[in-house]
């Protein structure tokens, strides 16, 4: 990753809120939202300016379908789940961003989608800490 | 697409239903779901036994990304969007399936998801047929 490819990369900080960092990985900035309900992955391409996955380019393009698997990969390591949840919205935050969640029919919004369901519960300090070694250890 | 690709592929009828057939690309099944609230493409890829997105071989990832792409394009094409939302949940229906919906500051889940959010409003025959063939030739 040049320095040039990620020029003008700033993180919203609507998404830096809440949310504590995972790691850079070579197309994106992963982070977990500070939400104990959901075991939940965000990953923001660090390129300037982006809205809607299509205005990501070609090699970028192939470079998050692979860091979502990534993602999704990293959390069935660290998380039971019973399905994972992808998805790229951005109805309120534009910068372009995809959550991958892990889901389980036990939790809190199953079946229907976690976003905008209720307030975020947040993990204890020591919990967070926890979960954050794990997910950098298993990613 | 050769038939050997899509041996065993069968849409789910939960998929099916209260949705009309757009087309069959390379990779997906398109179609269009019955709720005049929300323009919204279902990608439904044609290879038997899929959930998540990472049953795809790399291959299919890459026309899936590509696909909805397509899919975002069309829909662009042809309603007025300010945002478009893409996902792959399948915590109800469990083949995988990606929906690709126009956003629009005014429609009825505004900044929310679009799933889970109350009932279908079905298309007159007359709307959903004018929006099928105008999607058919924009796509």
């Amino acid at each position: 990753m040049s320095y040039r490819a990620e020029a003008g990369f700033e993180l919203d900080p609507s998404l830096g809120r809440d949310t504590m960092f995972i790691a850079d990985w070579p197309l994106c900035r992963v982070l977990l939202t500070d939400d104990a309900r959901f075991p939940w992955l965000v990953l923001v391409p660090r390129r300037a300016g982006l809205a809607e996955l299509d205005d990501l380019d070609e090699d970028d393009r192939t470079r998050l379908m692979h860091e979502i698997q990534r993602a999704m990969k990293t959390l069935r390591r660290v998380v039971a789940c019973d399905k994972l949840n992808v998805g790229a919205l951005g109805n309120i935050v534009r910068q372009l961003h995809v959550h991958v969640v892990a889901r389980h029919t036990s939790d809190a919004a199953w079946p229907g989608p976690v976003w905008g369901h209720g307030a975020a519960q947040h993990y204890t300090p020591e919990a967070r800490d926890a979960l954050v070694a794990r997910l950098r250890s298993a990613s």
